[in-house]
This record gives structure tokens, C-alpha cells and sequence, in this order.
């Protein structure tokens, strides 16, 4: 081996981890009755060219989902979620575009260029089919990417927003993927706005290790939940400094009346704040529709209505302000969240919609139509940072905030980065912007997010921390589907619809 | 075994089948250069319940992939169109919605109910997740929905399109997915149109039986092929009897000219048409931009461009007078071809779409937007039969004709169903429609799609051939990928643009 010669992808492994969650409810809406939280789970491993035994599983992909984790030399991690069954496909998925266009490959030119590695994983022709750039092929296609970024950043001893946040306006616009957004984002108008956010940047980074970035907290409200446990949650949650709290609505709007109202009565009582609380200030809840002590509060559907029932069906919980509904129709429908948005406007209740729009093409289409107020960005729904930071200058432009989505598995870890790139190098603002905080599953990954006193997330720092979605090998080996120890004995099966 | 005994789906079997195409040249266009057409290809075995073995291949769905094709019995086929790599995903897909939500489930109770055999297939909500209702899964569900549909009309003896047309309005009507496309056609609107078109039916019936589906030609205007070939494939199909012609663009302006010009100097030539051959009536081509000849041209850019360039580069083909130019660019930008249509209107030139549009919401919104002249469905891409219904029925209501997407494998064997379907109880006319034709392939199905002297697609009529989609064993064995005779010798291999 010498010092000298280029390191390949040599090698990977892919895992289909699943978490039993639907024993507890957790993550249940009106649409998803049973998750069962997984990730379909890429590590990529690196070599010396001139002594790189290049692993192929060409052919016999299941090999390579049931591999071992091999453990040294420097890799990459990366991973998409999905919420159980199918978990096995995007595992495939991820195989094939390994193999067909990464394996072998040296690193470097890859980093050097990161539009460009983008463009190749969702480009050939072939693979294009099945989606394009939507469903399973791009489910693992962020997985592809986020591993490679991870790898890039590790490579640099950075965490990946730091790694980003130190490239130049010009070298960000390189990354950008702007096929088929042109008519609403030009390369020379996202550099306008890279470089106006210059100005403060190192301001907003020491502010940000600092104080962190501002959450809300979804661990309150799933639909499984009863009434004693939504108001112990939310008590909870007020104590560890949430001032925004999202609930699931669409199963029943009668229970959905009772447990919103129960959710107010907890959040907008002075005498249940807890004690030193600080007010939120009127520009973190402005158009919020907050209540006297400064909480706001947010619906989420999951998608179950259709145009029409979604506009009956809020103006029925409009008296108790909620800040905006998420998801209330099919997330393709962009002229439906349009129609929606037109007709809630009275109500006073803004849409927000994105953990389920799959590409960049429909969130151009979201702000185009001015369909929603909050762009909820998902980190392995599009393709990977590139597509990411494509909405993101799409929102600035159009002048929207943008709070991912997050929860699930790992998610948490990826969209901590994605919001302080957003803040320290594209809006330079997070003054409304709240990032969604789910305390699910973090005990599983080597460089777990975590919440401040304040409420807000801790800022990742650790310079080997990458893109903070690597998971402990004990995790990933005891949770493999279905061949780990805690799924052969069997301790728990979320079983479909079948007949048998 | 009793006569009594209920049939069940009791095993399946599952076929990686591709074809060679991309040594040819056949399919080629701009954006796909390599394509090896494939079929992603599923039979469904059934035994009567109280003696049945229900095969499952759970946790080990490679052995579906490769099992052997089995005869005899009620079988059901159904399959999925791709252009090569990503076909063993969508076969990974197939088999999970299989085992998950099919296997072991008595037929007579699905066929009772088909709209809630196609909602049992695309609600499961852990696999709804990677979908939802696009990319790979619902390529999947298109398989499995469209081999229950070829079962159901093999046990009622009766060709796919005539099944449908045996059953009566409210009967369709219960077939249809609904589902977040209440906003543009509700149940009772449905049933009106359905119920208009009782009338003549069987007349209808009767002139297609005897005369066939008007078709158009695509065969003459692939990228890969040169000038030459072009000219010698249009002059055949002048003297199969087509009168309308696509021809791909997007590449090379210049090209695009060039070739266009030649294409429109034959078939606007009255010295060029065949003798004995009948001027197209004008009411079949009425704001085509026919030639004097009474010949159509259109041209597909495969989803190239960005809108403006769309605008641009098709001004600059304008003088050659295309009826259409179809998937200008991204399938997912419904406001983008409503800009494009725009664009476009004051050069005459119409916008279709439709063979990347991935389900009724984004026909619903390209209608609702008059973004398209030309509604083009796919039968693998909408989630099978039910859904296709959905968006026939929405076409007619917004007055816009359908003209299906065939070509690949298996496409034409599927899409003269349903063109037959939308004639004969939906739209009641085929004034301005034509059905794409492409000749590749047919070969390798039993019940083989075929053009008469007319250049009219035949209709399917043989009682046992069902949805017209049954493979020979021998075609399936022999390009099963990779393990197939063809495959294995090594005769070919498209290689994706890897490092080694």
C-alpha cells in the first residue's frame, strides 16, 4: 500500500434494519396505522487503488444486504427510511445503482465534484426508467448520495454542514442540480443568493454551535397516543422548552377536536409553563396564530383526505389555530394544496406540505402556484443533499420558510445539517423556521442529535461525526430483517393484510 | 379435489425477461440511448383451495425470480415495462406485494370486487411509504393489478376489453379509484358518462370486431436511425396503410430538421402514396396540421428540455407543421406543459403526454391546467386497469382525446384493450384518436397484437387470450436475465456508464 495511490469504492454493504415500532404507536396517523421504522442501510467502503480487491455482488445483490458491517479504513454511511415492508426493495434499489455506477470508482473526483457524481447516479438511461427521479429508484438514490457526502465530509474530518458551509458560493452552485427548474431558479440567481448570504455567515456559525436550531416537537401527538398520554407528553415537552407542537388529525374529527382542545388547554395555560420559561419573541410565532403564552400549535393528515373534504374538514378545527395543516391531500397534487390554501385562507390556517414530494420538479410547482406556506423538506425523499439545496434556494426565492421533516429513523440526524446550511449559507434567517424533533431511536447512531435546555437542537460538532447517520453495528446487526437476533426470535412481526 | 372447492392463488412465479434492443437501435431517442426493452413479468398459479399448496417464497423472493414457468390451470399474466437495468427491482417489487397482500387470497371474492381488490393492493401503508402510488412500487402494483384482470377475464373466457364491456355502468363504476380525484370527476358524474355511452354499444363493438383501432406508426423515427432507414421505414409503413408518424427529436436541432423535413417530403408527396390508397377523412384529422396528403406528423423529445428551451427549440420546428410535440420536459411539471402549451399555441403546435405521468393525480391536474392536447396513458405506468378507467373517464369529461403509449414490450399487446375500452364505453368516438404502434417484439407473445391492410390495430378476440399478455415459455426462459440461454452465452450486454 503506499501513501500515493487513490482510494476506490472498493467494496459495500447494505442492511435492511427495522425497528418494532408499531408495538408502541408510535408514528401512527391517520394514514400509517402500523410503521415499523427502518432504514434501508448503505455503508461504502474505501481502498488503495493499487491493492483494492473491488467486491462485487453483480448478480447476487441479497449477498450484499446480508453482509457483514466491516469496521475500519474510511467509509461512507447513508441511508433512506422507509417505515417497514418494502424496506427490502429500496435495500435492492440501492444495490443495483452501486454496482452499476459507483463501485470502483475513485473518490476524489467524485468530491470534486459533486453536481457532476449527482448527475451520474440519476442519469443513466436505464435506471431513469423507473422513475424518474420518484418512488424506490429515488428513495435510494438519496441513500447513494447521503453516503457519499458523509464519506466527502469524513475525507475532510467535517461535519457535513461544515463542510458545505466552507465551500465558496461558486462551488455550492456546481452541486446544485438545476435540470428542469430553470423556469424558476437560474444558476446565476442562486449564486446571487449564495453570495448575499456571505454577509454574517461566521456570525451565524458561532451563533449556532451556541445556541443550536430552533424545534418543534411531533413526539406529543401521534394518533395512537390516548388523551392522559398527549397531555403527559405535552407537559413534558413544554418542560424540555417546545413552543411549537404538532398533533395528527384525520381519523375522527370529533376526537380530533377533543385531543386539539386538550393539547390548547395544556399549551396556552400560563399556570402550565414551566418555571424561568422565557416567552417565544413575536418574530419566531409572527402569523402563527399563537396562543397567550406564545405556543403554536400544528396539524398534520398524512394525506387522507381528498380536495374538498380537507377545506370541510378544517374549518371544523379552525377555532382552535392551528398554525397549518400538513399533508391533507395527495402530495402530487399541487393544484389541490393550491385549492386548499385558496380556501382555508379565511380560516386563517396556512398548508404546509414536502415529507412525500418527491422532487424538486414538484416543490418548484408548490411555490410556483403559491400552494403552500412551509416547504417541508424530507432528506432521503429527494435525491440527497444536491436536490436539497436546489428547494432550499428555490424556497428563499420565492420567499418561504422551510422546516424539514424529520422523526422516523435517522432523520433527525440528517436534517440538523440541512437547516443549518439553509440558515448560515442560503436564508440567513430561521427566525419562523422550526425544525420537527421526534425523540425516537437516537440511541442507535455513534453521533445522536440531542435537544438543549432551550428546546432546541444541539448543533453537531464532532469533526468525525460526517453526516451523523451512522448507526451502531450492534444496532444494525440485531435489528437486520429478518435474519438479526431480534427479529428471528420473533419478538415482534407487524403482519400485512394478507389471507394466510 | 371437489368442483365445490374455491380457487386460490396459490403460487407465482416471477421473470427478470430482456431483450437486446439496444444493439439496433430500436427505441432510441434523446433521452434514452441504450434501451433494452424488458418485462418485469409475473403468472399467477391457481388450486383449488382444499387441496392447494400455497408456495411462498418469503424472505427468499430471489426463488420467485427464478423459478420455472409451470402449465396448466387457471393462470393469471401480468407484467411491468422497463428499459433494462432496474427490472430485477421492479421484480423485488412485485414479490413483496405478492406475498404481502395476494397469496393464498380466494379469486372470486377479488374479481366480486375490483375496486377494493386494486385498493387491498395499494393501501398497504408500510408499502404505500416508497411510493406512494409511483416509481417502482406502483410499476409493481401495475403488474399484479393487470394479471388479476387477465385471470379474471380468462375465467369468464372473454378477451380483457370485452369483460369490461360486459359490465354494466354501475358495475365500472365500482372499479374506480376515486381517491383524491373527487375535485374532477365524482362517482355520479362517472356513472352519467358510462350510462351515455350504453348507447350503440354494441354497434361500436361490432365496427372494431370488423375494422380495428386506428393506429400510428413510431417505428420509422427512432434517434439511432439513420437517414435512410428513416426514409425506407416511412415509405413501408406509407404502404401498411399509416397515416400518422412520430418521429423522435431533441438531440440536434439540425438533425431534428433534416430528418423531419425528409419524413414530411415522403408523406406529403401524393407521388410517394401507396395505390389504392384512401384519403383519411378530415374529421380524423382536424387540427392535425395534415399535410396534402392527409398525413400527420408528431415528435417526442422524451423529456429533454427545460420549458423555456421546450418553447425555443420547438419554434424552431414549427414550420414543419407537427401535430404535437410530446413529453417536452419533465413528466412531473404539470405547470411546465401548461407554460409549454402556452408557449406554443400561436405556432400551432399542440402538447401531449402521459407515458411518464404515474397516476390519475397528475392526469388530473394536467387536465384541470389544459396543459395537454393529448392525453397518453400508459397501461404499466397507472397503477393497471382500474386506474387507467380513472383517467378515461376524466379525459372525457374534459373533452381531450386519449392516444395510449405502446412500443417496448408487451405495451401494444396491452394498450389496444384499452383504447377499445375508452371507444366503447367511455368516449364513444375514435374520430381524432390513433394508437401508437411500434413492431417490435410481438413475436415472443402468444396472442400477438397485429395491423390490418388498414394500418388499424386488429381487435384481440381469441375467448382464452385475456389481456393478450401471455409469453412464450420459451421467450421467457430464454431472456430470463441473467440466467437465460441468450444472456448467458453473453451474445450481449449494455454496460452502465461504471468505472470497471
Amino acid at each position: 500500500m503506499t501513501q500515493s495511490s487513490p482510494l476506490i469504492v472498493s467494496s459495500y454493504s447494505i442492511h435492511d434494519v427495522r425497528f418494532p415500532t408499531s408495538l408502541t404507536g408510535d408514528g401512527t396517523d391517520a394514514q400509517n396505522t402500523t410503521c415499523d421504522y427502518s432504514a434501508a442501510y448503505l455503508i461504502l467502503y474505501t481502498s488503495p487503488k493499487d491493492t483494492a480487491q473491488i467486491v462485487s455482488y453483480r448478480g447476487r445483490e441479497a449477498e450484499a444486504i446480508n453482509a457483514d458491517v466491516k469496521e475500519g479504513g474510511l467509509r461512507g454511511f447513508g441511508m433512506t427510511f422507509t417505515i417497514g415492508r418494502g424496506n427490502e426493495i429500496c435495500c435492492q434499489a440501492i444495490a443495483s445503482i452501486v454496482e452499476d455506477l459507483l463501485l470502483g470508482r475513485e473518490i476524489e473526483p467524485l468530491f470534486a465534484d459533486m453536481g457532476a457524481t449527482w448527475q451520474l447516479m440519476v442519469s443513466d438511461c436505464q435506471l431513469r426508467w423507473i422513475g424518474p427521479e420518484k418512488g424506490v429508484i429515488h428513495l435510494a438514490t438519496a441513500a447513494v448520495i447521503n453516503a457519499i457526502w458523509d464519506l466527502f465530509a469524513r475525507s475532510q474530518s467535517k461535519p457535513l454542514w461544515k463542510l458545505i458551509a466552507d465551500m465558496s458560493p461558486e462551488e455550492l452552485v456546481k452541486c446544485i442540480p438545476f435540470k428542469y427548474i430553470t423556469d424558476a431558479i437560474t444558476p446565476a440567481e442562486a449564486l446571487e443568493i449564495l453570495q448575499a448570504a456571505q454577509k454574517g455567515k461566521q456570525e451565524r456559525i458561532d451563533e449556532m454551535v451556541r445556541d443550536g436550531y430552533p424545534a418543534y416537537t411531533t413526539s406529543a401527538g401521534w394518533s395512537g397516543y390516548d388523551d392522559a398520554k398527549v397531555a403527559r407528553l405535552t407537559r413534558s415537552a413544554l418542560a424540555q422548552g417546545f413552543n411549537h407542537f404538532k398533533l395528527k388529525v384525520g381519523a375522527n374529527v370529533d376526537d380530533d377536536i377533543r385531543r386539539l382542545s386538550l393539547l390548547r388547554s395544556i399549551v396556552d395555560d400560563p399556570k402550565e409553563m414551566p418555571e424561568g420559561r422565557k416567552q417565544p419573541s413575536e418574530a419566531s410565532i409572527a402569523g402563527k396564530n399563537a396562543g397567550p403564552t406564545g405556543c403554536v400549535v400544528m396539524v398534520d393528515a398524512n394525506q387522507v383526505w381528498d380536495v374538498s373534504q380537507a377545506i370541510e374538514y378544517m374549518k371544523k378545527l379552525a377555532h382552535l389555530k392551528p398554525w397549518f395543516i400538513e399533508e391533507p391531500t395527495a402530495p402530487d397534487d399541487v393544484l389541490g394544496h393550491a385549492a386548499i390554501r385558496r380556501g382555508l385562507k379565511d380560516s386563517g390556517v396556512g398548508v404546509a406540505t414536502g415529507e412525500h414530494a418527491h422532487n424538486r420538479m414538484v416543490f418548484k410547482q408548490l411555490l410556483q402556484a403559491d400552494a403552500i406556506d412551509v416547504v417541508q423538506i424530507d432528506s432521503c425523499r429527494l435525491g440527497g443533499v444536491n436536490e436539497v439545496l436546489a428547494v432550499l434556494l428555490m424556497a428563499k426565492k420565492f420567499g418561504k420558510i422551510v422546516c424539514p421533516h424529520a422523526g422516523g429513523v435517522g432523520l433527525c440526524e440528517y436534517v440538523v445539517h440541512l437547516s443549518l446550511i439553509d440558515y448560515i449559507c442560503v436564508s440567513g434567517s430561521h427566525e419562523r423556521n422550526v425544525l420537527e424533533w421526534v425523540d425516537h431511536l437516537h440511541e442507535h447512531f455513534i453521533y445522536p442529535v440531542s435537544i438543549n435546555p432551550s428546546g432546541n437542537y444541539n448543533t453537531p460538532t464532532d469533526p468525525q461525526g460526517g453526516y451523523s447517520i451512522e448507526m451502531l453495528k450492534s444496532s444494525i446487526e440485531d435489528y437486520s430483517f429478518p435474519s438479526g437476533s431480534y427479529w428471528k426470535e420473533g419478538v415482534a412481526r407487524t403482519d400485512p393484510p394478507s389471507a394466510h
